[in-house]
C-alpha cells in the first residue's frame, strides 16, 4: 500500500519468532484497524479505531492489561481497565487535545450497537499523542465524524501504516512517524498463537533499527523535526487466552521494546501499552509465558520501525515539516551492519 | 441555604478534630465551589467544579494524589495526576456518560485562561457517578454551557449540598444522595491546617450515622432507591503543605472513611479520592501525618452524611423516586444513641 | 476454647450472611491454623501459620491477591505476589523485627516438604506486626523452631484465638489484641462458597462493635495501652474459584472493614490484606462479586472483634500490660442499644 | 583493579553525558560499596552493601523509589519503601534463597548503630538473583559474618567489579555475569548533578554492547550458560534533590536499560531499580527531569555491560561453568561497527 518497505523487506529479521502473514495486528483473527485521516494546511491529524469482532451483544467485554510506561498522556479508561481487567469498547488513538470529544463519540457509537440497548454505564478507551509539531491542535479538530468513519473503515487485512489516522501528524526520533504494525507467531507449550502490535509513535531520541544508529541528525540533510509531548501509544491484540494480569505482563515488555528503537523515555512522554486478547479458555501457567513476552517485543520493535519506514514527509501548522526516514540511507547502513545481524538471523 | 440540617446541627461531633469555620471545602482559602444543575422531567444531573485560585498564570499545577478505592469510574486524568503528582486544572464532577464532553468542555475553558495561550497539552481531572435512576443518562445531557456556568459560578462561603450540581441525580444508601461538604482543623507539628472535603455520594449499602444504623428499609415509607453503577467521588483539598505521594496516603484515608456510613463497597461503584494541596513549601515528616489522615476520615464521613441530609426527595426519569432521608426518624434515632456518643463527644 | 464470648455468643449479628460451621477460617476445606506461643516475663510473641493442604506437590501455587492498606509494614513476598498473583508457601504471621528470621525458616520448611527437591526459588510470605509493648522486640526471638512449631501444629477445626500464636503480644484499640477469625457463607450466582479471615489486630483507634464505641478510656479503669507501630494484618482464604484480580478487589475489601472495629488508620501501621483461593476451575464474572466482597468484610470486621474479645490482660516487657475488653461492659453497651440492631438482625 | 577492561576503555562512548571520575555509584560523595565473596567449590555467592553515608543518627531515611520491572523476584522492604518513599538502611543484593537471613543480619547490623537504642521497627531493603547454576543455594550460604563483612568493607572509590559479592555466582546473556558499576553527570536547570548505578546481573537475552550483537552462541566456544530464574538488581544513587516520586521516574528508566544489553526480559526474571537520592532541599520541577532519565539509563547499560565486562570464567557447583566475556572478539565487533557508533561518539 506503499512504494517505502517495510521493516521486513529490508531483510531485517528483529528476533526469533516467525511473522504472521500479514505482519500486522490484524494477524490476529476478528481484530480489524480502520483511520479517518485529516489534512488540511494546518491540520494533520485523526483518528485510528481497533475493533475486536469478538466484543459484540454476546460478549461484552475481552480481558486486558495495561502497561503506563509513563503516564504523562492522557489515556482515557485506563483505571476502569485495570480493575476489571477488561475492555468494554474498541480502542481509539487520536490526537491529545481531542480525546475527550472522541471519546464521548465512541461512546455515542457503541450505545448505538445491538445489545447496548439499556447500556448505562460504558468505559470508553482512548489513547492520544500530541500532533502539535505538524498540527493545530488547539482547535481541538477531531469529532465525531472521525470517530464513526475509522470506525465504520475498519477492516481485516493489511494497515494502513505511516502518516494515517491518529498517525497524520506525529513525529518520532526526528523523523515523521506515524502508525505502524507487526505480529509474531509464538508458542504457549505445544499451541501456536499470534501477537499483534500497532502504535502511534511520536517520541524523541535516535533512531536505531535493529541496533544501527540512524540519527535524524545525521541522515537528514535538514533539521530534525522537535515534536511537542512526545509519546507512545501502543495497542497489542493476542489470540492466546491470557487473563489480565498475564495480559499486563505482556504489556509492560511493549514499553521495555521501546528502547530497541532509540526511544529517550523523555519525562513529558505518555508512554502506554494496552494489551488484550480475543480467546476464551483458561489461562496457561505463567512459566510458559516467556516466548510471549519475546515475540512481543520484537513485534512492537518493528512495528515502530515501520511506523517510520512507512511515513512519507509532511508539512503542515505554521510550515513546520518532518522529514521521512531517507530509505536509502538506511539501506546502507543496514548493508554496512549486515555481519552483524546473521547470527541473529541464523535463529530465524 | 437549606432547611434541613446539616451533621453537626444535629449535634454529632463525628470525631476528635475542630470543624473549620464553614465546615465546607471552601475553608481552605482559594477553594471555590461551583454547580451547574439540570432538571426536567427526564433529567437529574449537572456538574460541580471544584477551583482552585492558586492554580493560575503563575502557578501552573498543584500537588495532589489519588486513591483508587473501587475502578468501575471512569475518571479522566488518573494517569498523569500519578505520574506528575499534579493537577492542572479545576477538577469537575460530572455524570457518568457525559464525563468526557465535559472534560472537552474544560480543555475548552483552561485554553482560554491567561498563561495558556501556547499551551498544547493538558490534563483535565473529571470524575464522575452514575445517576441513571433519575436521569436520561444516555442522552449524554451535560454539555459545554453547563461546564461553563459551574466554573462561572465558582465561589468561596457556603456551598450548596445535596441534589445540587453534579448530585443532582445521585442515590445513595437507598436515599436520595447529592453533594456534601464538611471540612477539619488538624496540627502537623506545631501548625494548624484545614482540610476540606466534597463529596457525590451515589453508592449502596446501609446508612450509618455516627455508627447508628439508619436503613432507608426501616426509616422509609416507600421502597428504598436503587441506583445504577453507584459509585462515590471525593475531592479533598488542604492548606497543608503535604507532597503528592502524602496527599496519596491521605486520599487512601477518605476511601476507608466511606465504611463509617454504611457503604457496601459494591463491585459496580467507582469509589476514587483526589486530594490536593494549595500550599507550597516543604513537605512534613511522615511521622506527622496521622492527625490528617484521622481528620480526613472525619470530614469525609461527615460530607458524605452531610450529602444526604441536605438532599430532597426527586422524582425522575421513569418516574423513578429517591426519596430524602426522614429528618425526624434520624433525630429520634439518635437521641436514643445518644448515650452512646457521649464518650466520643467529650473528645471534642 | 476460652471462656471469653465470641462475637456471635454475644448476639451480634454482624451483617447480612451466615457464619460458616465453625465461623473461622478453617470452614475453608483445606485451611489449616497452628500457633506457637512465646510467653515470658521479657517475651509475649509467637508465630502462627496459615496452611493451605491444595498447596502440594503437584499443585504448586493458588491465585492471591495483596491489598496495601498502608504499607508502613515489612510484609515479605508482596512483589511476587503481585506479579504472579499466587502464594507458594504458606502464610506466617510474626513479630516485625523476626520477620527475616521467620521467612528464613519457612523457606528450610518449604525445600524438605516433598516435590521440592529441586526447588531453587521460592518466594515466602510472612506479615508481621509490632509487639514491642508487651515485647522484647529488639531481641528478635521468633526462631526456626517457632516457625516449625506453627507449621507441625496446624490443624483445621476450631482457632485459638486472642493472645496466642503472632498475637500473643498485640495489643489493639487501646486493649489486649491477638488472633481472631471469622467466616461468612455467601453466593456467587446459584454457587455457594465460604471466605473465612484471621487477623493479627495491633491498630489504634477506639474500638466499635456493631456501631456502638467502646473507647478503652471508658470501659478501662486503667490506661489504655499503647501500642508501637500499630498494623494489622489479616489473610483471607475462600474455596469461590477466583483469580488473582478478583482476590486482590477482594482483600481491598479487608482493609475498609478496619474502618467498622474504630482504626485510625495511623500513618504508622503496616494494614495488609492477603486473600488466597483453594479452588480451581474457571473464575466468575466480576458482575457477581459484590456478596464476596461484603462477605469478606462482615467476617473482617467480626474476626477483628473476635480477636480482642478472646484476649486476656498480660503484662510484658517493661512492666507494660495490656488489658482485656471488659465483657460486661461491652454487653451492656450492647444491651441499650439492642434497639439500634434490630434492624439489621432481620437482614440475616 | 582488573586486567580486564571498563566498557569505557573499548572506547565505547554510551550516550550524550559525561562519566563521572571513578564512573562508579561512589562518584555519589558519601555512597560506600563492600563486597563479602563466597567462593568454594560448591559456593560461588556472596554480599553486596550499598551505604549512604548521610543515612545517620541525624538522618533516618533518603528518600528513594522503586521500579518493578517483573516481580518475580523476593526483594525485601518495597511495601514500605513505598509507601514512606524512603529507604532507612543499606541495601544489600545477595543470593536468592539467603535474602531473608541477609536481612535479618542487616536489622541486627542496624540496631548497634547509633541512634538506633530504642528502634523497634526497620525495614530492611535487601535485593536478591538466582545463583544457583554455579552455588548450592539451597544451602542459604549467606549469613551474619557475609552481611557484616560487607557492609564493614564499604568504601568510597573504585569498586570492585564483575564476580564479586553479590554477582560471584550470577550469569547474564550466556556468559559469567556479576557486580557493575557507571555513572553519569547530568543538569538539572543550572546545576550539575550525579547518578550512578550499581547492578547485580543475572539475566537471559543476547548481549549488546552500543547496539552490536555479541551472542555467546557465537562468541564462545561452548555452550552458553544457562542461569536458573533470571534476574536483574539495579541500585542508583543521586545527589540530585529528587523526592520519591521522581525517583521512581528514574527507577522505571533503569528497568527499560535493561532492554539496551540484550535482555528477553523473561518472565521468571527478578528485575527491579530502587534509586535513592542523598541530597536535602527541594525537588526540581519535573520538567527539568528528561536529563536525569537519560543519564540514569546510560549509566544502568554500561553497569550492566561493565559486570559482564569484568567478570572472569567460574567453574562451580556441579562443575557447571559460565565463561567469560571473551575481549577480543568484542574489541573486533566494536571495531568493524565502529562508523556505526560515530555519529554518537559525536555528541559526547
Amino acid at each position: 500500500m506503499n512504494a517505502r518497505p517495510r521493516l521486513h523487506e529490508l531483510g531485517v529479521a528483529s528476533g526469533a519468532f516467525r511473522r504472521g502473514s500479514l505482519n500486522a495486528i490484524t494477524d490476529v483473527a476478528g481484530v480489524r484497524i480502520g483511520h479517518s485521516t485529516v489534512q488540511t494546511d494546518t491540520l494533520s491529524t485523526g483518528v485510528t479505531a481497533i475493533v475486536a469482532d469478538q466484543l459484540n451483544a454476546d460478549r461484552r467485554w475481552l480481558p486486558a492489561g495495561l502497561a503506563v510506561g509513563n503516564g504523562y498522556g492522557k489515556l482515557i479508561g485506563a483505571t476502569q481497565l485495570q480493575e476489571l481487567g477488561a475492555i468494554e469498547t474498541p480502542v481509539l488513538l487520536t490526537s491529545t487535545l481531542s480525546a475527550f470529544r472522541a471519546a464521548d463519540a465512541l461512546v455515542a457509537w457503541v450505545l448505538e450497537q445491538p445489545g447496548h440497548e439499556a447500556t448505562r454505564s460504558l468505559n470508553p478507551v482512548v489513547g492520544e499523542t500530541n500532533d502539535s509539531y505538524l498540527s493545530d491542535i488547539r482547535s481541538r479538530p477531531v469529532g465525531e465524524s472521525h470517530v464513526r468513519e475509522a470506525l465504520a473503515a475498519a477492516a481485516s487485512g493489511p494497515v494502513a501504516e505511516g502518516g494515517v489516522g491518529a498517525g497524520t501528524g506525529t513525529v518520532a526520533l526526528g523523523y515523521k512517524g506515524g502508525i505502524g504494525t507487526a505480529s509474531r507467531v509464538f508458542s504457549v507449550g505445544a499451541s501456536d498463537y499470534t501477537v499483534g502490535a500497532i502504535v502511534q509513535s511520536n517520541y524523541s531520541g535516535t533512531l536505531r533499527i535493529a541496533g544501527v544508529p540512524m540519527p535524524a541528525a545525521d541522515l537528514l540533510a535538514a533539521e530534525p523535526a522537535v515534536g511537542d509531548g512526545n509519546s507512545c501509544m501502543i495497542v497489542l491484540a493476542t489470540d492466546a487466552p491470557l487473563d489480565a494480569r498475564q495480559l499486563s505482563r505482556v504489556a509492560n515488555r511493549a514499553i521495555f521494546a521501546m528502547h530497541g528503537t532509540g526511544s529517550d523515555f523523555a519525562q513529558g512522554s505518555g508512554d502506554y501499552a494496552i494489551a488484550f486478547s480475543v480467546a476464551e479458555g483458561s489461562p496457561p501457567d505463567d512459566s510458559l509465558l516467556s516466548p510471549a513476552f519475546e515475540a512481543t517485543m520484537d513485534a512492537v520493535e518493528e512495528a515502530l520501525v515501520n511506523s517510520l519506514l512507512q511515513a512519507t514527509t509532511r508539512t503542515g501548522f505554521r510550515g513546520n515539516t518532518a522529514r521521512q526516514v531517507p530509505i536509502d540511507a538506511v539501506r546502507e547502513r543496514l548493508r554496512r551492519a549486515e555481519w552483524m545481524r546473521e547470527s541473529e538471523r541464523m535463529r530465524d
